[in-house]
């Protein structure tokens, strides 16, 4: 563990952990959710919102791919760095462009050195790999950055997989290697983590996180979950392989889930997570309410003067009607986006908190078990 | 003056009036600007914003002919009105639809009963009329409501104009009968205003103003400005008007304008206005600040870490750099919209407060010229 951050789990109920983060931006309990910054802005939504008590988002995440290529290293190291270029004082962690250049398909290709692929935005050459994604990602100055990693598809043969996950796994020793040379120049301290691959092939994954804890980082994540692969698969391997982490190091599950997810993923040991569903469904008009679903569009929401969630103690859910929101929504007003976002990040925050005083207070078990009927029962 | 609406003057400079209108929804300070919330929202922004010290907006419009085909009254009505559809405490004016179908143009057509015309919505043949207008706005619930009026267009010949302006009259006559009738079946009440007519031709505004003011009415509104004409024309009218209308009523200048034209108006005698400016132009990246407009989307501002304006105190130029709200246009992402927005009308509802005060200290004169040098100046 580096001097940039610390971690300590101070409840557990089974394999689930409740633990403080400390960073150099404050403390930030876990299992925690971190909100999706892509472009330096969670969409939709203000920083004030975020920092609210509705909310309280302690990190949040930025996109090195969509920075590094628009405004670019330049601008936000002129900036002095992404918090300030954005404004925001508490953690961020940004990912290392791996899973985006990835997602691309046939716009890249894939070398030993690293990924060749056209900008998105211009259509220029770029070119990315463990050197480039450590750079940018101490121009940006993040909190916690992420090794640059391959991603196999969710349902590729053990063959491909192995490939793949030994290419990650090179790739996270000259990540490492270059993260250590620049830590060098900074006056600040990043932390580290390292990426488990693997696909749904048990054996790889277990070679992967074996390698990558040799290696030694900060802190572990799952990568190449949530693309594709069956549930089940998604956790059959997070049971298998979140236990086997490291205990005194953060288990972060990259990209996932439903609120339902991310409660069964802690059950399972992980502590943190981050997904862009609360935003990007907040911006095609659906809710996440403790009942399960609700979409905003519905006619049957046009005459409803109760607000999206009746538990939800959340500024939309006090003052304002699904009635309402419908309207907004069908009208495209930019206050349906607005809303629905926050109330779908105060839910997922909400969740988080419910999860961790729970694990604290020794009644996960019962908190787990409540929230799930209820998401089933789908009673509106 | 009906008992849903007083009005006192408690301060002058010239023609300038500082003065306070008493609604059931509190007290508003004039001169006023009124954020335009077309279909129960002021686009990209909270009502908590609203509400906030940086803005504190104690009065928004509504718009009959949006509302009333998009949710509709019967939705507005189950809800129990627009205050409480939309969750709005504060007071709200609408309009009476008269302008919308006007700019319909050759969407519509204008008979002595009423206006024809095809929804923008979804193309179905409605009817809009003195009567209806007044219905629709008695179930909308306002705090003030508009006569039907006609408007002429900016450069109408004298003939087109009177003809106008006369039917104006007639409406205005069945409006204050309709509106009179409707408020016998509230609880609650509303105030009522009229409109003066006649565009650039100041024999027709005198007649008109004297037959508004024959027939009696909460306060007067001077419409049918802004509407293509030369801006000298549009001060010729409001400082010939403006002075002769009631000196014991609120005068409301529909529709208008720039900062600058706030403050001329005001000299002239003017109370109240709205106007999509600041909401709309922070959707396009323009920003009004003490220096003049700021196209947020020029390069120049690519790496400039000042906020829009530096003498502004509102929470988006606390908070954020002009290169980073470029960053956020640019890329399209919504957030520009939200604080462009935001900016713009505490920037608006600023310059009111800065004009209230020093109408009541007695500095408006040096307040308007200092106000009127910043802009001219320009200097980035």
């Amino acid at each position: 563990m580096s001097r940039a951050l610390g971690f300590q789990i101070e409840g557990q109920s089974g394999e689930a952990r409740a633990g403080v983060l400390r960073t150099r931006r404050g403390e930030i309990e876990t299992p925690v959710f971190m909100p999706v910054g892509t472009a330096g802005t969670v969409k939709g939504i203000r920083f004030e919102e975020l920092e609210s008590k509705d909310l309280d988002a302690k990190i949040i995440l930025g996109n090195t791919y969509h920075l590094w290529l628009r405004p670019g290293i330049d601008v936000i190291r002129a900036a002095g760095g992404l918090h300030r270029f954005i404004g925001w004082d508490r953690a961020l962690l940004t990912d290392s462009g791996g899973f985006q250049v990835w997602s691309l398909g046939a716009l890249r290709k894939i070398s030993e050195e690293g990924t060749e692929f056209r900008s998105h935005v211009d259509g220029s050459l770029r070119f990315l790999s463990p050197e480039v994604s450590m750079e940018v990602q101490a121009a940006l100055g993040s909190d916690i950055v992420m090794v640059f990693d391959e991603c196999a598809p969710g349902r590729a043969s053990h063959e491909e997989t192995e490939r793949s996950m030994n290419l990650t796994t090179r790739w996270a020793k000259r990540s490492k290697s270059a993260f250590n040379k620049l830590q060098l120049e900074r006056e600040d301290t990043q932390a580290l983590f390292g990426i488990i691959q693997g696909a749904g092939h048990l054996d790889l994954r277990r070679i992967s996180l074996e390698e990558t804890v040799n290696i030694g980082f900060d802190g572990y994540a799952i990568g190449g979950l949530s693309v594709g692969e069956e549930k089940s698969v998604m956790f059959d391997v997070i049971e298998d392989i979140a236990p086997r982490m490291p205990k005194d190091a953060p288990r972060y599950l990259m990209g996932v889930g439903t609120p339902e997810d991310l409660v069964e993923a802690v059950a399972r040991g992980v502590d943190m997570f981050d997904c862009v569903l609360p935003t990007r469904n907040g911006r095609t008009g659906q809710a996440f309410t403790s009942r399960g679903k609700l979409n905003i569009k519905n006619a049957q929401w046009t005459n409803d003067q109760r607000p999206l969630d009746e538990s939800c103690p959340c500024s939309v859910c006090r003052r304002h009607s699904r009635a309402y929101l419908r309207h907004l929504y069908m009208t495209g007003e930019l206050l349906a986006s607005i809303l629905l976002t926050h109330h779908n990040l105060a839910f997922f925050l909400d969740t988080m908190r419910g999860v961790r005083q729970s694990i604290r207070s020794g009644d996960f078990p019962k908190f787990r078990r409540e929230f799930t009927e209820r998401l089933g029962a789908n009673g509106k």
